[in-house]
């Protein structure tokens, strides 16, 4: 087992995840938790992370090298962001360290687009892209991080040229949660990315975008007049708020351009059955390893390791 | 004043309203409350009907038409609904009778779209659609009202061809409060239809409806990079979620038929300028009218007065 050389920590705000780091981005040690940004507002940042640290028993003079919410104006300290269009090896350049800390602690900046019509920010994917850059064969290629707020980045040789935004798995929350569907949706067991009625609602409303709530509504109603299972109304929920996503990522790229599809857990599994639906030419990157990749990066860029 | 002929009631999910009404549509009293349908559920439809009977002291033998939620599944007696396309002079025939009732009380039937890829129901509006029919004078018209489910229906010579729901109302309460855009939106003071946060929205939404998801997201970002007022960001959410609604009501409509609105409250005045801000030919009704004059329409017919 190697040395460890450096610790990384992908600090959302609601998931803490930490991993001690040796030679060749060895993973020697590992400690998550559910303390993301808004607990750690409460109990304090620097427990938090201490608490991890000794978990894994890091050594007292081991650098942090931290991504996400811990570098909101919310967060532990600003790490502000860069504008676009960037490159992905600016990122380590600008990360800012915490004052008062015996142990050199920094994070890294987001990504803005300071455009009036179209403000867009990303604070933690830009990690996840830094991490991904090795899979980037092709000189011009959109990747996709799926999630809450699923983020689309349109990278040409290295350089971030714009992202943007789609709220698709808020929206599916507050819907699923929120409105009548909630009553067709109850007490579904689940679907997955073979169920037709999520593919074809994908192919939908990439079709159609403008009937989204239309559709959602039909889900309803075709529960009263004809009979819809809870598990089909939720697969057609998700389907639409993915093929709206969609619909609006793929509508200014060239057409062919591919797709590098960052995403790990349950989302991989939709959004590869979405993609195939609809035709699109991408390969998977597994977003727990983007991450830790990119945090690696910038770890040996930032201390010369 | 004339002698009472019949009681109108509008029974909805969350509010009643009843009116007693004489001759020449001439109302006489009228009383209102928040016992709708989820109220009655639990405290009995024949009460309540009693108690706002009292009220306004309706004679013990004057019968009583009911439209709304009360003829769901869920509520006094099911009304079914009547498949589309129908004639609007059908609904009063098809109303069903509460039986061991001494007085005579008809709930009036919904609409049903029985298409297994675009089903939708209508329970309520269809009375609207029959008081507003006076006001139809072009052959070919849509007839839009705005809601927490908006619905758009297509009229071709008094016959109801289709229509469509969109969930315009409650998209927008559970984004406004379940979502990120709650933070950005914080004690906002409101906004109307003369703001250009609201009409521009409009626009953009009509015209790239794909990007729903992302423009809201965007709103948020605008106020982490620039700033954003509560207001500006209530106004974009509301101008976008209708925007999005005429993209998909227009969508099949051939261009230039003629709207009518009907609506009322604050809706009016939104409807109104998003539809002056894209240019739509309507005329507008006053939901309140249009629906007693659809009561009063069905019970002249049901009861030959």
């Amino acid at each position: 087992m190697s040395e460890p050389q450096f610790v990384a920590v992908d600090w959302g705000t609601s998931s803490f995840r930490l991993w001690l780091i040796g030679e060749n981005d060895e993973v020697l040690g590992e400690s998550r938790s559910g303390e993301g940004m808004t607990t750690a507002r409460e109990t304090g940042f620097a427990n938090v992370l201490g608490k991890h640290l000794s978990q894994v028993q890091a050594p007292d003079d081991l650098p942090v090298i931290v991504c996400g919410m811990a570098g909101a104006k919310q967060g532990w300290k600003e790490a502000g962001y860069i504008d676009v269009p960037a490159r992905l090896s600016d990122i380590p350049d600008l990360s800012v360290r915490i004052e008062g800390e015996a142990r050199d602690i920094r994070i890294l900046p987001g990504l803005a687009q300071r455009d009036p019509h179209a403000s867009d920010v990303i604070r933690g994917e830009e990690t996840q892209l830094l991490g991904s850059s090795r899979k980037m064969k092709s000189s011009d290629c959109l990747v996709a991080m799926p999630g809450t707020h699923s983020k689309w980045v349109r990278i040409v040789r290295d350089e971030v040229l714009g992202f943007a935004t789609f709220m698709t798995g808020e929206l599916f929350d507050a819907i699923s949660r929120h409105t009548i569907l909630s009553h067709t949706m109850k007490d579904s067991p689940g679907f997955d990315g073979a169920d037709p009625a999520f593919t074809n609602a994908v192919h939908s409303a990439l079709k159609e975008p403008e009937l989204t709530t239309n559709r959602l509504f039909s889900v309803r109603a075709r529960g009263l007049l004809f009979s819809v299972s809870p598990a089909e109304a939720e697969a057609t929920l998700s389907g639409t708020m993915i093929g709206l996503e969609l619909a609006g990522a793929l509508k200014s790229a060239p057409k062919d351009t591919p797709v590098i599809l960052v995403v790990s857990g349950k989302l991989r599994g939709l959004y590869e059955a979405a993609f195939h639906r609809v035709g699109l030419k991408f390969s998977t990157v597994d977003a727990d390893d983007a991450v830790r990749h990119g945090l690696s990066h910038a770890a040996r860029s930032i201390w010369s390791l």
